[in-house]
């Protein structure tokens, strides 16, 4: 099970060459856990913020094609791995059914003196399904 | 041998927790290159632009702490591994001696269309210097 | 007539008062424009800078109150003023019927070389059409 | 008198023309105000943000010519108006003596609690001065 946000490439992506600008990348990726955070696990990120975060402790990604202007990224988010307080993740994006780059990632759940912290029971109860049903 | 910027920590990289969103380390990890190569390699991004590129194929980072505004960071960047058209780097951030991430990554030199192409031999002479003297 | 886009506030375009950075709203009043392009004028970014472009010459905004992360922001456009090669436009920002911003700026059709040219005749008499209906 | 600030023209800051997306040019702006606070004032933000900030109400900016990659602007910052709780600056960006934007602001001191407050006297005191001498 996949969760998928579509991201139109923008002008303010684009570098000088024309194509996105792989920093501007990682503000997709970024989007797109709030998103999950929002709609998947109803847990949004403007109320987790008030008292802790979840800020990536790694990521790994391969670029494997230039996206340009106007492009119709989907980018497709699973959860590969639930840890006591972190989660692992894997973005790919594809536009029209090629890939463009694959992300792998860890998340880890802190507390608001930046400790990492157990997950609270009812956001693990639905990261697990998530991570169960990632093969489907 | 390593090519080092310092590079202060500015409101502009902040988030809601007051530490850098990690997407701004990779404008700062951009820039470190594009000083890389216009310092040391005398290579300048916006003239081998005109031309070509040498996008990032691949980059892999742990943010070990976190770092707040205002910081005084250093970052260094060692060329570890050159190829015919490829270059891996390491670049770590450093404050006070704390280490707040290491990035390992892969640049491709290009041409005009896209493709991969040999570095020009003055480019490749520097490099490897660069690339002897990563341990020292 | 104006055009409407939504813009629900994002964790990437916080500071550490937890509120919009002010310049991430010029990254949104870009979008703005460029969805109004797209949509409205089926005239999209990523064609009309083939060749040629639309910079933004001059521009003003008044920030009226500040924006919070999770804020569901409603940017509303309208064409205020066609010129021969120019176009004025008023972009407000609302939540919840408070203005956030409001924004007046001044947008120029240039050709390949930079150069102010006269908009295209099935461009003018949309943007006309707005400009007609901008009280409406 | 002015603060100036250089700022070459890097990559990051460039679009899909090779020239300075106009949204970049605001984060300069702040760059230059923080950069001014912390050395001409001895008041950085990252200490005065810990209680309170100091937000810009209004700006208004003409881009008179575009910026390349790679050109070495000079951002010069004059003080013009000191109010109660406000500071009206003018910031203009050059090139090799050409103007390439220049933008009157408005910025108002506020506490924690996000309400305007007068300006703490040793701060006011040295704002005063940037004002008598703005025309030197």
């Amino acid at each position: 099970m996949r969760f998928v946000m579509p991201q139109k490439v923008k002008f303010k992506h684009c570098d000088p060459a024309g194509i996105v600008f792989y920093p501007r990348y990682f503000e997709m990726i970024n989007d797109c856990v709030e998103a999950f955070f929002d709609e998947a696990l109803e847990c949004p990120f403007e109320d987790l913020h008030q008292d802790g975060g979840v800020p990536t402790a790694e990521i790994s990604v391969q670029f494997t094609a230039p996206s340009g202007h106007g492009d119709r990224l989907e980018l497709a988010l699973r959860c590969t791995r639930l840890g006591r307080s972190s989660l692992g993740l894997e973005t790919e994006a594809t536009c029209g059914g090629q890939r463009r780059f694959i992300a792998t990632s860890t998340l880890v759940w802190i507390d608001g003196n930046g400790k990492s912290t157990p997950w609270p029971d009812p956001i693990r109860a639905k990261l697990d399904g998530w991570v169960q049903r990632a093969a489907a």
